[in-house]
């Protein structure tokens, strides 16, 4: 979930350089970031607070309210009534990760200290209950009707995504995981989330239900497609641009779409080979290069990328269904082809 | 909190004998029962959802929900169009025990292993936050105006709840805790979540705003009540009756209402050797005769009694302004005078 993060945060960056003729994003992002720290502050009891300012403070590309934004302008609504949602959104997103690093006892998050190890546990595990009830009040902004609609598209995700944690977990322990469990957990666990903050805009913007479903499944394909994208970058990236280790999913024994489908079609001696790297914690070049060899004798690459293509082409086809105008259509391909053909 | 929850649960465990004219609740409860094993059942991921499913299903005298329900029959509600949100309730009521019993590493909830034990701390953080937003969609069975109105109402109950089990982690390292700030504290961590069950019921019986003030404010002091009857209890209760050991909260220091009064009204000889007893791990009789002496000699026991007579009474004053017909508010009175005259 997170190495795919980045990489939509670094596109969503490219992006923030590029004029649009009714949007400005630079715009949107420091009105956002105005909005987010006049609503997230430090009060009492400060030892709850303190953990939320500091997660919501130490930044991130700000990706999934920015999508929120976005859709709202472009499916013709205020943008700035997307506030409020938009932040929920963030604010959601960040308790996942405050939580999720417990879990994976990670001690780093941005460059910086994560909650859990700058105070303890117990404040990781509060401050983080706390921020799931904020994101609920910020949604009380909204008039009743469409305060239901948000709410019921937010706990139907939310949940989505505590099953997504879950099977991910359940995964690193089963031998026997088909690919389309797999699907399901990247849909559960990234793209879900990427999906409902743009059908929020749309909400927002009182589109008819056909355009906020059809908004919905361009994030929720593009969200899939990104992370098998980051599933394929992590074995055949380039070295010089991707910024880490290739071959750590490798090293790591990740149960990823390239092993998974490469367990469909490999022969029963490639098979034994596969299944031996995979049973040692050796972290080896030899290790890389020889599991490497077998992705590529079993043609993983094409396969992987026919897939991606897939997905970016559902979702490029379900953006074309809405009725958002011609610049947020350009706007939102432009965002799937540059994930696309992204080397990073 | 819990040993409160104890004590409001065997109250209404005698109140399921007795019959009313509109109202019985022994068919409420097994009707509610019946509801919740309906609606809480194990699905895939199954280890997400077990422990939801052991920890809702081990017991527990469903005093929040039962609230709720007799709250909506008074208020001449049909109780049936209460059991999502009574049901909502103790859901959130049960996410709070397994997150909290993570907090306070205990092994034993309801007499059966606690979920994060049972499990491992992974699953009992991931399935209490799916709690949290199983408690929403539970809501989410009203129609948009209620809905919004028992969210808000939710949503501020919840985060005080946060805020007191933040403030009761506090406490146990500060030597500088006034009465007000632990009156908030039990106030936030019991009291709240008491009052919020009873205004839902309320609420759904299409109330009046200011009825639904009114039973809020019976709930909030009568839970305030409680929790200082608790307190007293625990020092000087008939250790006949009381069921557990008499002066636990001295052996282990807490800082409990009776000890913050005693330092306000203490001279400085009594307050060293108090302090003193209060900095050491000694679990000893002498220890408990000790400060008891000192409750004593200072008139704790007639003041603490004294406070638990005025939430009562506020309590009572709000139950009265209800609009509620008198069986409802003989039924409520009862319920505090029980609790007030209890010896255990």
């Amino acid at each position: 979930m997170h190495k795919a993060s980045l990489i939509l945060n670094f596109t969503i960056k490219l992006y923030l350089c590029i004029k649009y003729e009714t949007l400005n994003l630079a715009d949107y992002k420091s009105e956002f970031l105005d909005f987010l720290n006049k609503k997230i502050q430090i009060k009492e009891p400060k030892n709850l607070y303190e953990p939320i300012h500091y997660i919501l403070g130490i930044g991130g590309k700000r990706l999934r309210p920015m999508l929120t934004l976005v859709s709202a302008h472009f499916f013709k609504g205020d943008y700035k009534k997307a506030f409020h949602a938009a932040l929920a959104i963030e604010v959601f997103h960040n308790f996942t990760l405050v939580h999720d690093d417990i879990m994976d006892e990670a001690p780093i998050r941005r460059g910086k200290t994560t909650v859990h190890k700058k105070w303890d546990l117990n404040r990781g595990i509060l401050s983080g209950d706390a921020m799931m009830l904020m994101t609920n009040q910020l949604m009380e902004h909204y008039e009743s009707k469409k305060f239901k609609d948000l709410m019921v598209l937010f706990n139907k995700t939310a949940l989505e995504v505590c099953e997504g944690q879950q099977y991910d977990v359940d995964f690193e322990t089963r031998n026997d995981v088909s690919i389309d469990e797999y699907k399901t957990m990247i849909t559960y666990k990234t793209a879900v989330l990427v999906a409902c903050s743009l059908k929020m805009g749309a909400i927002i913007a009182d589109v008819e239900k056909q355009d906020a479903e059809f908004i919905y499944n361009y994030g929720l394909n593009l969200g899939i497609a990104f992370q098998l994208q980051d599933d394929y970058l992590d074995t055949f990236g380039d070295p010089e641009t991707f910024g880490k280790q290739i071959g750590g999913d490798i090293l790591e024994n990740k149960k990823t779409f390239l092993y998974l489908k490469l367990l469909e079609v490999i022969n029963d001696d490639d098979k034994k080979s596969l299944l031996k790297w995979f049973s040692t914690d050796e972290k080896s070049d030899k290790k890389i290069k020889e599991v490497t060899v077998l992705y590529t004798k079993y043609n993983i690459p094409t396969i992987v990328k026919l897939e991606i293509d897939k997905y970016t082409q559902l979702s490029y086809k379900s953006l074309q269904n809405t009725t958002m105008n011609n610049e947020g259509k350009q706007f939102f391909t432009q965002l799937g082809d540059d994930l696309l053909h992204r080397t990073v």
